[in-house]
């Protein structure tokens, strides 16, 4: 059985984590999605709360797991067993950074690989900074997240 | 069972290739590696001779084929039953080249994912052109080409 | 009256390239679509068809004119009186190609500017070279380029 | 009448941004040199002294008003009735940059455009940032800035 | 005798580092070694530190010397004599930030070169952050920096 | 002594190539400025006038030598007992370029060093090729060649 983690602060999880997420869920047996908790940054929405979010947009998808986890990306991947870390790529600055972080991933432990995956064109200038600037003025987020996450986050 | 497809003129295959296909074989059940056939373009090699090169570096990656394939990509994954094209990037130029790529595939047939692998930096400016440009200057192909490759390209 | 020139070798004009120039009307008064004739460089399409395609697509647009026209950008410029020539920019290797291009448009003549126009991003992937390869397939050109001129080429 | 906005924090308004707004000066009816103020970030120059320095580089630039803003750009935009929102780029980061923004604004309002304008090259490594840390080493401001907006620099 | 400066912050120095401060010896007479103080940022190591493990890494190049600056770099070049800045570049988004630096640096003093060497691949990944990340998570330093610099940093 | 080559196809020899061969004389004790004959690439000049043009060009410039050349540039170092190889960068794609250049080299060939050295902004446009562009619209070549270079083109 091959897994595979897509990491990220999902700070919130939007319609573009989304495509990444379902589409590891096709190329992998598992997928775990990883609320990575980097203590020098608080956001906009608590772990409990991104958890939340990111789950009720995976809901459906039968091999996503959504989980929140610290430390090393490289040694999440030991403890669960994964292949591949799956990123999402929009341009080349995306592109150059995720080489570095795989090549420094890959410095640290080879075991597991980097898999980049494009981002569709209508999404690839969604971000989750983008969706805190469009709350913080209050417009509608429709077509950034799910439906559902949208319904959850104007309740909280 | 997952089949992904690594395509690519192959004129020859070097060690860079080599890593790509041999992180594929990791990541998936199967794995085509696709001499393209473009007939505008003849090269330093004939198809045979890229597929004997190609045949001898992968020897021994047992769910690794080597074969030849004419038209557009998205026609040989149908053919296939590939779920994924995998290509190796080595810097953000590369990576624009293959977002786009992926973009147009996407835009005739949605069946199937580009995934991009990162190369590993010590193969990073290894390229088939290069090697053509060794071999017009008489330079030693060691740590270019699989050493196989290297013994039969000595003799053809 | 403020004029611009969108110039290209349109080989053929795309929904990309009728987006550019639909946005360049609505900041122009007058808007030239130019076919720069290339000696160099023979395409898909002659002169006449490029121009017609080009006029199919863009009818409606009533201060849209489509030329041909050979010789220096910045001569046509003098000549047609105009203030910009108007480039959509995908991505960042087409903008460090029109900076570039400006750059020496400008030192030659500064009398007009250069504007770039970011593409959409559902189109950002679309290109002459894309259509072309879609036809040497003999892939639906739908979603690529206007109907107008799909019906005018099916019948070419 | 056509409108445009030139926005920016103009911490302080340069050579660089004064080149812009004198291209687009020519391109539109009106030009709006938009300080916008962005609470989270305190800068070198309090909102009035912008406004003068940029005032005072601008004088004699007949369609061109300076104002303050904050809150989104889209929002501003229809505010104004601006078509366009004109910003300079120097480079491909910054393409990348204003690209991926120019679809963020577009997908909250389609009602108007992002125009890039090359940055001129001798003017290319021009930045408010540069120009701060000009000061901080007590360097002669010359070439970066209006003469006048040094002088009155000088008394402030 | 022709002189130059390895400018950086050098939090700590790493392997890369030292490439390049190799080869600059190779091509200079005298190399300085400048580890810059920048009062606004406080790093992992505090200055002292940072001049230790950089003169220990670079014990035996008789022509390299480690010195701590402060102040503009062009002041410093003056101070010292140097006719070069020497930089190593890793990829081109390291290359965009050091044109437009050595171009700042021009329009302030143009009586020394900036000086840029590309990184071998196989250190193109490593960044004194990336030493920072290793040893928060208590990874091993080897291959990363200097051995002499990595037993220093074990007892302090 | 140190020696550098500024390697290129020169045609024809630029005011950017002059101002790359004035800074390598500056840093190096002698600069072999090599026209690289590419025998598959017939060109606007011949070797002869090339050689002319950039002589021409460099006159003054005592510590300069202008030669042709063919083969790999690893063997021309050799045989000239070079200690680097000097190429000017306009913008990141020249750097991507280059820095893939270098590590090839470097693969045949350590024991020279790549320096790069970032173009003048106002020169950061100029190429051969623009050149060629002027003279075949018959534009004026002042501001783009040295003068002497322009009054020998225009009796050749």
């Amino acid at each position: 059985m091959k897994t595979c983690i897509v990491p990220g602060s999902f700070d919130p999880f939007t319609l573009g984590h989304l495509d990444v997420v379902k589409r590891a869920a096709g190329l992998f047996d598992k997928v775990y999605v990883a609320i990575m908790i980097n203590s020098q940054k608080t956001g906009k929405f608590d772990f409990a709360q991104r958890k939340r979010i990111a789950e009720l947009s995976c809901a459906g998808l039968e091999n996503v797991e959504v989980i929140t986890a610290d430390g090393l990306l490289v040694d999440l991947c030991r403890a669960l067993g994964a292949s591949a870390v799956v990123k999402g790529v929009r341009d080349a600055q995306d592109c150059t950074y995720e080489i570095n972080m795989a090549r420094m991933n890959g410095f640290i432990d080879e075991s597991f690989e980097t898999v980049l995956l494009p981002a569709k064109p209508e999404l690839s200038f969604l971000s989750s900074t983008f969706v805190r600037e469009l709350m913080k003025y209050e417009k509608p987020l429709d077509g950034a997240l799910h439906p559902v996450a949208v319904a959850y986050i104007s309740v909280i």
